[in-house]
């Protein structure tokens, strides 16, 4: 089945090259027929390294293998695949992960510990590493600094476009950058991670500084965007710094500015993912008010973000706000009803508990017509807010999910 | 839009009269044409009451005036409409409903708090309850024994078919019988309670049991059952004993047998809205065992039953065992990875953690391809156990959704 571009697609930007980084993608027919499946980079002796995994409890042999890497605190390779997750395949996963880390390891001059791996796709299917080890030797000879669109096309699975975020930024007046690519389109509800998500930068950057940086975007980010609820087995985000390109030591402003860009790339690239959520017709945003805490109006927004009835609704561009008060109330977070309020595209409908008199509706059909859809709630109880994205629910999303194996 | 009939539709059976209760249908005309969708019933002098409720924290007007009503402790009414919930609409709708209850109790020769009200359709719309006030008297006046069909079908709203059960039992060697009708169709994870569900005896037994009895017997029926994850602002399950059949004081084993009857009523209750779930095309059964605790199984059963991906594999008929691997992994429950064992159809496809080497893929795929899916997970942690059954996600869900206000 052809799936559709994304009508909320967003176009690759130019992804200049990070000192200290080459890549590339091959095609090594693990799953897919005519396209490429299998990317590999390497990284400048020295490069740190901090990752954050998904919390699902049956990880995949990939995510278990990068937890133990992480802990070594070297990082000189990377390698990806994707048609087949490498979930659930017992001691012959972790086997798989092992033959593909040494056979990397080889080529890069370096421990196999040093290599990270991720696969994505079919879950409970044996990894032929043998096609990854066959065809890793060729695509290490073609690593290329200018590889980053390669790759963020290689990890692909039913994404409809490839996702890459480049950002600058400046330590101590040096010009440096960050590169992100990531892939999702369903099992998308990171809870502490994301799908597939590899960046890079060419600062020189401590991995316990990395680690807390990474921690804390990914929270404000990646972990406030749903597509189906379901949280994926091989979640993973990985961040390399190489150090390749000089700078002085980074004071706290050059943090800031460096944990800024981050976040910033981290928020762009899980707004990609949603854009690509399987079957996305629009792209949801929906803003959280007057909770007890944030944390309360995360989960108020999260409720209503993976409500079946609110994405069906929106997918129908029906201004059914009952289902968002519905959905408010199964949350099962400090709510009433006689203080909530909702809004759709800035116009409030419901004020405190009742339908706003004589409110004007035709700015708010003519919203819901739109390709981004905004809700508003507030809750009428306290200071606490948060923001959460998420996509519609659309007939594209059963087609996609009704025959993904066959 | 015309929504066929669910091919898992069960015909309605038969349905005696119960003594002490009469009742009927009108067309009220409150939201839709051409139909009925207003329901009284009247019960005897005495009648005894028990209720569960939506634990939604926006719960509708109706459910605030049943909850009063029940402490009041005496039933001698219910008026229920379709097509209009009288949900999050403020002082309006509590006014509602005490001008529904005021008129009920004038016909009936009660005082407003023996009337229960329930509500269901639409949120947000505040409910014309004149149309109800108007039509009481003549349905009133029609009322009748055999009115349980009309009733079952005065309160459907995207129902495809009507949903009744009887059943009989026994107290000192005097025959009894409850009947009971329910509704769903969407917005169905019932939380303590269900969608709406009416059911009366014969029997004489006290307010005390009863509501032990209904407790009881909701938790391991309704309260296992899911069609979209979205509870209902409107869930009511009313149960009215109207002891008009003269009967010796219940024993122990009679109040057992009672609840056994109870129970089976509620079960198959449940499993009728759940056959209609909206767009419903397959039955499916889910059995964890193997848990730390019959809660923690519950919990990992209903993870399973409301993950998109698991419920769009069956509506594609695809053996995609990896998604019930994923939802046994983000239920945050006790669970590893190693000793998980998963069985479509009574064949074990997976044992602790890995693919059974050569099954048989045949039966298994015949399996998917009927009307009636079972599901079996062992986690291999403890004893803990659980049944909780859904329905798959098609597009029938999103046609109906998308579409349901216009």
């Amino acid at each position: 089945m052809a799936i559709p571009v994304s009508p909320l697609a967003v176009a690759l930007p130019e992804l200049p090259t990070i000192a200290g980084v080459r890549l590339g993608a091959a095609a090594a027919g693990i799953r897919y027929k005519g396209r490429t499946d299998l990317v590999m980079a390497e990284f400048a002796p020295g490069t740190q390294v901090a990752g954050v995994f998904t919390r699902n409890l049956c990880p995949g042999a990939p995510v278990d293998w990068c937890r133990a890497a992480l802990s070594g605190g070297v990082a000189r390779a990377l390698v990806v695949n994707a048609g087949n997750a490498n979930v659930f395949t017992g001691r012959a996963g972790a086997e798989a992960c092992r033959h593909t880390a040494e056979a990397a390891a080889t080529l890069a001059g370096c421990e196999p510990g040093a290599v990270f791996v991720a696969s994505t796709g079919v879950i409970g299917e044996q990894l032929p590493y043998e096609r990854i080890t066959t065809a890793l030797p060729a695509l290490h000879a073609a690593l290329d600094a200018g590889g980053w669109e390669a790759a963020a096309r290689g990890i692909m699975t039913t994404d409809t476009f490839p996702k890459a975020v480049s950002v600058g930024f400046e330590i101590g007046g040096v010009a440096l950058r960050l590169n992100g690519i990531a892939k999702g389109s369903g099992m998308v509800a990171p809870d502490m991670a994301t799908m597939l998500c590899f960046i890079a930068t060419d600062a020189g950057l401590p991995a316990g500084m990395l680690q807390s940086a990474l921690s804390d975007g990914v929270a404000t980010t990646f972990n406030c965007t749903t597509v189906d609820s379901d949280t994926s087995t091989s979640d993973t985000v990985l961040l390399f710094a190489t150090g390749a390109t000089a700078h002085p030591a980074p004071g706290e402003a050059d943090e800031a500015a460096f944990r800024a860009a981050l976040r910033q790339m981290l928020h762009d690239l899980a707004l990609l993912v949603v854009r690509d959520g399987e079957g996305a017709q629009k792209l949801v945003r929906i803003d959280v008010s007057g909770a007890v805490s944030p944390a309360s109006a995360h989960r108020v927004g999260m409720a209503i973000a993976n409500s079946p009835l609110v994405k069906t609704a929106i997918a129908g561009e029906d201004v059914n706000w009952g289902r968002i008060v519905m959905a408010v109330g199964k949350a099962g977070e400090p709510a009433d009803r006689d203080s909530l309020s909702v809004g759709v595209g800035g116009v409030w409908m419901t004020r405190e508990g009742n339908v706003v008199p004589g409110y004007d509706e035709t700015p708010v059909v003519a919203h819901m017509r739109g390709r981004e859809i905004e809700i508003q709630v507030d809750l009428g109880m306290g200071e606490g807010a948060a923001t959460v994205w998420t996509c519609d629910l659309t007939h594209g999303y059963i087609d996609i999910n009704g025959s993904y194996r066959s």
